[in-house]
């Protein structure tokens, strides 16, 4: 399997924030903008590995601002960095007042997607060639991540 | 009003087609489509105007191939073209499989969409600057399209 | 395969407007009301044809008026015209306000609905009886509007 | 006010059955049938008497028959008869097995809906006028149905 | 097979009042809480029984009081008694007004719902032991709940 | 105010996972049970504080089983601590294989959820006392956890 820039599966999304995905004060629930990450970082990890894949973790998140209804929430998605058959992949949120154009960081997230086969077990992925400033540094760092990610399940056994 | 360049508020979309999408033999309802291009096209037209937006028309659409559960569809759409207050939007969908890594045109359309203010009423937007060759090609083509679009109406009249 | 009246399988539907579907105002989304219009045409044209069909095209549609929260809207689809697999749809929709008791015109629009079989080619289905003055005249002018969509096609080709 | 035929207020609806309203081996939930035959009975009675309305109750409803993925369901309703502020509705429904072009009912029911105010306190009704033998049939034995929910109702306090 | 005792299966559940699933008002549609209330049906069932389920009717349903957008509501299930393949499930509905700290009765209800295999033919279901008071009670009035059932079955025909 | 038993606000809730929810291997989404997560966190800080809340955050997830179309997930939270305006609330998720009776872990996970008034600014909250062995644990251990929150947080700027 030849490796493949980062670029290739990079994607972007916006989506309007609806009265439903929203409480009593037109604030969007965390739980819509976790399940908008989440599906982001899926096709993204399909689209770098042609495979069907699952989520096998998500890093802690902070939601730093909040967006309204009638706001757009636009995400960005990349692979930061592959195992056999993991990917590390790095999710920003911004939102968006179309009306005033200003735009605020809502959050970010690195999740854990498990390309797997018909039968659900893992299989291997190509690896991922950063090229941008960003890329890189998102690659240096993945393995830092994923240490402290096993740090920490291993204190939850 | 500056105008504003078509890149400014050009955006695309990358959808998984779920089964609820689809019909009995897995592929994706014509509506759902029509819906995900209106989305993305007000989207687009509330980015470029900074303010509300409603679909005036859509053009005719051609549906050449069909997605199913498990592929993406992708969109793309970008302001060509404005008036006093509607804004011409090409939206482009193509169905990835991303099992495949193969990507084929769905369709394409164009819509109007009209600012309106908090009263419904028509409000005026800033003009569009078109850089590549294809948005100078799509701004150039937006006065015959209109022109067309008007015929048709007169003749259902 | 015989003939079949249009009024065997001519269909009307009633739709509140419900807050997820519309906007900052209160308005419908233009891609709700597509959604539903092709809904609509694709029961009808599987009524009549007793397949399975997909939508090959929708023609342009123009919003004439909207619908807001709380409001219904009735749709009324019939086929028109059949050709060997094709059927066209014609979907009228109004805006009811039920609390007021008016009615008014949102759209109309004709669909090309295919019909197709297990493996997604097109089957052919039977003919269809106008019998009203209404359904002779859009019998009548089904052909005009097939050539003006297959115009309409090339060129973009 | 003046009173009003049954047949101005008088609805279909037709409804395919998506995946997502099935359970297990491709049936639908008696909720969602449910939730349709409250749907249908709001919009009727909204019809009828121009106000918000709210569901009272509705009577035991047995599943004769169920729904399957693709197939349709047709919901018919009418107001049967009016007190003050509350109209019953009945609602009848039918499965359809578009692609063979069989229908079997599926239930019936009978709901009282009524109209309140802005403040969700009941206001007053028109009467309604049963012209078919159906609708006079029905109109007829409302007082009995009526009796026979007042004596339950009194059972379970 | 068995007896089990009604705690097993007993289940609750608490579902926020989101503005889609309401009118006008910010009311809850009645539809809606019959859905959830369909839902909490076939989960204790199936619960009970290791089998898939069908809803074989419902008793009359009174909603007594409804439940806003930011209110929840809570709802209690049990198997009360059940036949060969059939199981009786009493379910209760609370409004939450957690703002207020205040819960009052929205309505209960008995259904019927019947285990099925996978040609969709009953099967039979495990015996229910009640331990409670009220499940006791729940249970001994079981057969004339069943007998009354049956006679306004026999009335429909 | 006073401070408020863990009993109090506990909750559970059982879900059926739906074709929708599930990828092409029926597999239900990550982003569908953080969502579920999320609702659940809400409801019971809701319940404790008799206040809107917003989510500050969720500590890292690790998704250790998956759940099928057909199983039922079962979440279960609780607050376990809280500061001025903040509460932590545990949430823990189990697949229920319905059919063969059987149980896994999914998932578990802290979020903190933040109690804010009509101005989207933080109000303050009643303190919890936690009763069993479990909540005591949980009670003890908040510390820690905030502590390895705030130094992430920090490390993130
Ligand atoms: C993710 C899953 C497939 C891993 O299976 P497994 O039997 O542990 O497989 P392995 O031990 O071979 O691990 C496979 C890869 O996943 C990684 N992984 C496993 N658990 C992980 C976790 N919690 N966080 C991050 N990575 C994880 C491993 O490091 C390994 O990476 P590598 O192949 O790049 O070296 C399995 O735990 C699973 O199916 N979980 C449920 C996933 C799911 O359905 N999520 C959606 C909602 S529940
Ligand atoms: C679109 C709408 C605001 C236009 O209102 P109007 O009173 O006709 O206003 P005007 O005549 O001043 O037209 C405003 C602009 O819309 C354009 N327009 C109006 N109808 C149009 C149509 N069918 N197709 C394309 N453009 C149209 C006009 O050309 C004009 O453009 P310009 O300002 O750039 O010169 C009005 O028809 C409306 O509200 N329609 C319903 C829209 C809606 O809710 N859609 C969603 C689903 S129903
Ligand atoms: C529609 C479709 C089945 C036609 O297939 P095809 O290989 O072009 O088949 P044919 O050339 O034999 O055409 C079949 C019929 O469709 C009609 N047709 C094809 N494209 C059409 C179009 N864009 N507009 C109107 N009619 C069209 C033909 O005129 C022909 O009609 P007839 O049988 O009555 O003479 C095919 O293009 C398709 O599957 N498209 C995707 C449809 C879809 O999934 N839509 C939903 C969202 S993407
Ligand atoms: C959460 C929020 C209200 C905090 O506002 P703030 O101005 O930082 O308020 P404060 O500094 O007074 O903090 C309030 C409490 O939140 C806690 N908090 C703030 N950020 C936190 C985080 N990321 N993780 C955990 N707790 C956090 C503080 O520790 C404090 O707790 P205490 O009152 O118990 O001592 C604010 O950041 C916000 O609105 N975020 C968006 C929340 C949201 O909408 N989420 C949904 C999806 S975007």
């Amino acid at each position: 399997m030849d490796a493949i820039p980062v670029r290739f599966s990079k994607m972007t999304q916006t989506r309007l924030v609806f009265p439903p995905d929203t409480n009593h004060m037109g604030t969007i629930f965390g739980g819509k903008v976790l399940a908008y990450i989440d599906e982001i970082a899926a096709l993204t990890a399909m689209k770098h590995s042609n495979a069907v894949v699952v989520t096998a973790s998500i890093d802690s998140v902070n939601f730093l601002s909040s967006a309204k209804v009638g706001e757009a929430l636009t995400l960005e998605a990349c692979v930061t960095k592959t195992g056999r058959s993991s990917m590390e992949v790095y999710v920003k949120v911004y939102a968006d007042d179309l009306l005033q154009g200003e735009q605020k960081v809502t959050t970010e997230s690195f999740l854990t997607m498990v390309a797997v086969g018909e039968d659900g077990k893992p299989v291997s992925v190509p690896e991922v060639i950063p090229e941008t400033e960003e890329e890189k540094e998102l690659y240096r760092t993945a393995a830092d991540r994923k240490r402290e990610r096993e740090k920490k399940a291993r204190m939850n056994v």
